[in-house]
């Protein structure tokens, strides 16, 4: 199973790029062994330093599951939410947000899967801070679908049965179902047959 | 949170129920905790047992996580499949096993959702005897729902354009949106969403 790399907390990039090096390896680490286990204590082990170099970098473990939430939510944004927003409002947007998430999956970006989805599940029933910046993730997504998907049916790319509220629910599942089955069976064929369904499923009004 | 009730090992009822209800309670924390740190020591604590009397039913760590996997897929078979299985076959059955679910989310059976969608997401990158046994258990499941959507096809209760396969796949994902929205808020307005959309997504042929 792949572990985060290590980390040099004298390398002369200095102390910015270090605690995001540490974030990224706190968000592998939890992708695979949870979120609500990560502490300073934790990460220090899984990294080779010492808890009081991890410690300086976040003043309390609550603090270092909120970071590793929002650096998670950064990288998420930059490798499923920017390509939608680089191409043409409404259908396009839908189906590129879908086909950036299986990519972000197939590159392995976290090895434990979808890090927003494997902490909803585990951190949705521990309420506090950390599932609350979750669940804003998750509510923040699914209005971005409704709003692509909204665009599409006014510019008449869609059925005029569909609804925004409705497919965004869809949508999410469908990429909910290929990030468990991947996760589970470690199968490319999941993410075809979940780019198939997406296919199928927001084909244009009259096609 | 709900918490497990705690368990008398010396009811008249004797072993077996013991047993069972040591199991349940097993499946309520790890829908909750995760399955990775389901010990008999932990479960023992949280059971107010001593770890001897849990011991006694459970060789190991991991003989103690696949019987709860096992109690978990019953229950899930019990409360989700049953009821597909008891209506005509075909599309009846596919609506009656997705309202099946809303309701297993619904009567909070495990407080933290669908307990095999937790699981599958926590232990799908833990190789090993457990992970193996909830794959089976979800590969059994889609297969179910493929079966399902098959018949409804070939009986004419769908258009001829669905494909058995990736209609299995989407309505897995519409549940496991369904759980996974929830678990993170908490709101049953989000269950009727999803009964909107299965019956959306299900619509005889023709109508």
């Amino acid at each position: 199973m792949p572990r985060p790399h290590s980390v040099q907390p004298g390398s002369p990039a200095g102390g910015k790029r270090t605690r995001n090096a540490i974030l990224h390896a706190a968000a592998s680490l939890a992708s695979v062994d949870g979120l609500a286990g990560l502490s300073i204590g934790s990460l220090a082990a899984a990294l080779g330093m010492s808890k009081a170099s991890v410690g300086a970098y976040f003043g309390s473990n609550t603090e270092l599951q909120l970071a590793t939430v929002a650096e998670a939510a950064r990288i998420f944004a930059e490798e499923v939410v920017q390509p939608a927003l680089a191409v043409p409002v409404g259908l396009a947007q839908l189906t590129t947000v879908c086909e950036a998430f299986f990519a972000h999956l197939e590159r392995r970006t976290f090895p434990g899967g979808c890090f927003m989805a494997s902490v909803a599940l585990e951190m949705g029933d521990h309420p506090g801070p950390v599932s609350d910046l979750i669940a804003a993730f998750q509510s923040q997504f699914g209005a971005l679908l409704r709003d692509f998907a909204a665009t599409a049916l006014a510019q008449g790319e869609l059925p005029g049965s569909e609804d925004p509220d409705r497919l965004a629910f869809e949508l999410n599942g469908i990429i909910f179902a290929a990030d468990t089955n991947f996760v589970l069976h470690d199968d490319p064929a999941v993410l075809d047959l979940g780019r198939q369904i997406i296919h199928q499923r927001l084909r244009p009004a009259g096609a």
